[in-house]
């Protein structure tokens, strides 16, 4: 028996043959990606299904130095929940820990399990009359304890916050297999380091959430939406000026979308209607919601854009008249990722400037691109009121990137980004897709700094290896 | 020349003489506290004028193991930011960096220096027509180093978070000298991991925060203020759950408030009118504030008032008719800690529990004390909103506290919260006032990876030692 056997064995033990899969046909959509650019193989896939569980797991695998990939729903883009190709870590899956253990509406707080689908942990709150406000494309799919490792983000940060914002309490199992209790449900708690934020966002290098205190909000009672047509996207930043002015945290998205995207959205998805009768290069999706009536918000809205229009920021703007109308152009937005892919070659990026600066950034992006790959056909959409963009320009039709092609035009965009003061990954995290360009943007001492944490709270390496950081960068840290 | 006399020398070298105070008389505020129950002594407060001066200032520490005592604006209650008395510390003041260096108003975030006075900040947000939202009693004479430092709370958290919420950028000088530039004033932000986390609320002991990026809020155009009585805190539970359902984030301040505070504050502090006509054992302090006017809020808040009337729970109310009366009603609330300073001796707590527990908290706390000391007279206040109260029992009048009388009192209210999933410290921090408390109420887990991080950034313990843990805690720790 190898040792990775005897490994499998114990895992057996503490799991039963229902958490543990070692057949790789079964163990095969746990080794993939949601766009399966990321393929891994693993030994074997652990589905623990308790806190106890995942403690004893991870104990076995720091006693025998066995690496652990965490693993919640898949739907990361960046390559950080899947194993390496070398069969060398155990993918460990949530998806058994799938409860919502408790819900307090006074507190107006819900803990979950790190395997509750998104979708549920909203459906919850729902029927409990609370908004739990993290949303996005996947929602169906994605789980609470991914939601949480990469600070997930979404369409309504510009109200609510990433999800860092959303947790007052986690339960983490520490990289030796100790459990920390930190389940509070305080919205103020200042009794020494608040020592969940660095979990948050770590990507499990740091330790694998098993579960979540998250808060709740009022839920909306009305809501109404708009979309903008706009000339640039300097254009569409004086109509966020405006309509923070009058709505503030009632702005709840604000979402850039170039034409193209329409174009591409509604030739690979069926049913998607013309978002306006208007061609134009630029759309706002804006939304407002909060505790007002529809009626309320909506007349609120009409005169605000009358206000714009009168006040010479010519617009062309329709407003939703119905919730059918309103998830309609919630559904062309949300189809625009995977109405992307099937269009072909692309580069991707998640992109975050200060708001001020999404001007100058596109202009200087698509004038050094076009450069670089003539007849390059820019795809940009995003939450411009938080200053992320996804930045996904096609390849012309029917061509291939050529060699070195993605490098280059991943330094154009990122450098500029960089001497902007942005950041090269806004809500996708790092994974392994971004693990050099991390190197490269960094200051050295931040590098250190995110370093040392994880030696001092991993210094086996054993959690998530090779993900934000490469092994070798690992290794090598901390000599002098 | 003794080892500290040559270290002073040369940190006159650095900040110059007019960056050091070695005199006793001219020291003395550096070494006391706003309620004089800290002071401490030091040989030197060196007062650096550029963050370039602090890292030199630090290095020079680093190298000759000298400990920094970091300080803002002395207003803290835990002794966090003066010396021990034993003179082996300087105090590191950043007074002198209190220059705002820029405003981004389409981003809206503000970059200001630690030693800016937090109502200067507030200014500064307003004069360009925006809110920075952070509030409190000490406003005007409390540094926003030091609101970082503490994650400040305050009057608004129910609507802005605390500090930690405010913060999208930080410029830290860390225990060896080196300074991180992390002055990004990005909303969303997943490029590894989110390194500013640690030192929100790290009280100094983790690096020394020189300057900040803040987030901006639209200035709210109408706002309404209202004083209720209710007859128990579970009635104001009821009361902010139909508040919090109708208003949302417009909800600003739910203050409760103990009658005996009112009639502390009235009899100390000059010119405080009475609350409400009729008495009443305890009183609601609510705002709503927003982008609608002054006349939409007050009628929507009447409404919801009346509503509530006619559900059945009666109430007493009186709402503010004029800006001059909401400046009284929240006088009177900022001069609450003031006027109990004056009225003798007492117990402190800064306690939070899940906003469900409040009423429970009081009546078992209220019992058990009863019967420890007769006739102590209960004095409690605080940001009900946030699950926080400042639980602040008197002294019976002309009665001094007994021996041992701190500790049961500490004791009993501690265990309560602690059993009830509360924390020690909802605000205020750890300091020296409550860490050996700390460690008696947070799991061993929890603590261990509290002196984890301590030691992966501060292994010498030279950032403000003895707060938060003390010195033997750090030096015993990571030995097995």
């Amino acid at each position: 028996m190898t040792a990775i056997d005897s490994v499998i064995e114990k895992l057996r033990t503490i799991v039963g043959d229902g958490g543990l899969i070692v057949d790789p046909t079964q163990m095969q959509p746990y080794l993939q990606s949601w766009r399966d650019n990321w393929i891994g193989k693993s030994p074997a896939v652990v589905r623990p299904a308790s806190t106890g569980q995942v403690a004893a797991v991870v104990k076995l695998c720091a006693d025998t130095g066995t690496r652990i990939v965490p693993q919640g729903g898949r739907t990361g883009v960046t390559g950080a929940s899947q194993p390496h190709g070398d069969s060398s870590e155990i993918v460990l899956s949530l998806e058994r820990m799938n409860r919502i253990r408790s819900l307090d509406l006074d507190n107006d707080t819900l803990t979950a399990e790190a395997g509750c689908i998104l979708e549920e942990v909203r459906a919850a709150a729902q029927n409990a009359g609370r908004l739990f406000p993290l949303s996005f494309g996947s929602v169906g799919s994605c789980q609470i304890g991914g939601n949480i490792s990469t600070n997930a983000g979404g369409v309504n940060v510009i109200r609510y916050g990433s999800t860092r914002n959303l947790i007052t309490g986690l339960e983490v199992v520490l990289p030796d297999g100790r459990i920390w209790d930190g389940l509070r449900s305080l919205r103020k708690d200042n009794a020494g380091y608040d020592m969940k934020q660095i979990f948050i966002g770590a990507e499990g290098t740091l330790g694998i959430v098993t579960a979540a205190v998250v808060r709740l909000f009022p839920y909306p009672r009305g809501s109404a939406m708009a979309v903008l047509a706009v000339s640039s996207p300097a254009h569409a930043l004086g109509w966020l000026r405006r309509l923070k002015a009058r709505f503030a945290e009632e702005l709840t998205s604000f979402e850039l979308i170039q034409r193209l995207c329409i174009e591409v959205t509604r030739k690979h998805i069926p049913g998607i209607p013309e978002i306006l009768a208007e061609v134009a290069p630029w759309y706002v999706l804006v939304e407002v919601s909060g505790q007002d009536d529809d009626f309320s918000l909506k007349s609120a809205l009409e005169q605000e854009l009358e206000a714009g229009f009168s006040a010479g920021e010519a617009v062309n703007a329709t407003i939703a008249e119905s919730r059918q109308q309103e998830q309609s152009m919630w559904r062309l937005r949300e189809s625009i990722p995977e109405a992307h892919k099937s269009e072909g070659a692309s580069f991707k990026h998640d992109i975050s400037v200060p708001i001020t600066m999404i001007p100058e950034f596109l202009t200087r992006v698509e004038s050094e691109l076009a450069r670089a790959i003539p007849n390059l056909r820019m795809f940009t959409f995003g939450h411009v009121g938080d200053g992320n963009l996804h930045f996904n320009p096609l390849m012309p039709a029917g061509v291939e990137p050529g060699r070195g092609d993605l490098q280059r035009v991943n330094t154009i965009v990122h450098d500029i980004v960089a001497s902007l003061g942005g950041s090269i990954s806004a809500e996708h995290g790092i994974g392994r897709l971004r693990r050099e360009e991390l190197v490269k943007y960094k200051s050295a001492v931040e590098l250190d700094m995110m370093l040392t944490l994880k030696r001092a709270f991993d210094p086996m390496n054993l959690l998530n290896p090779g993900k934000i950081f490469t092994d070798e960068l690992v290794r090598n840290s901390g000599r002098s």
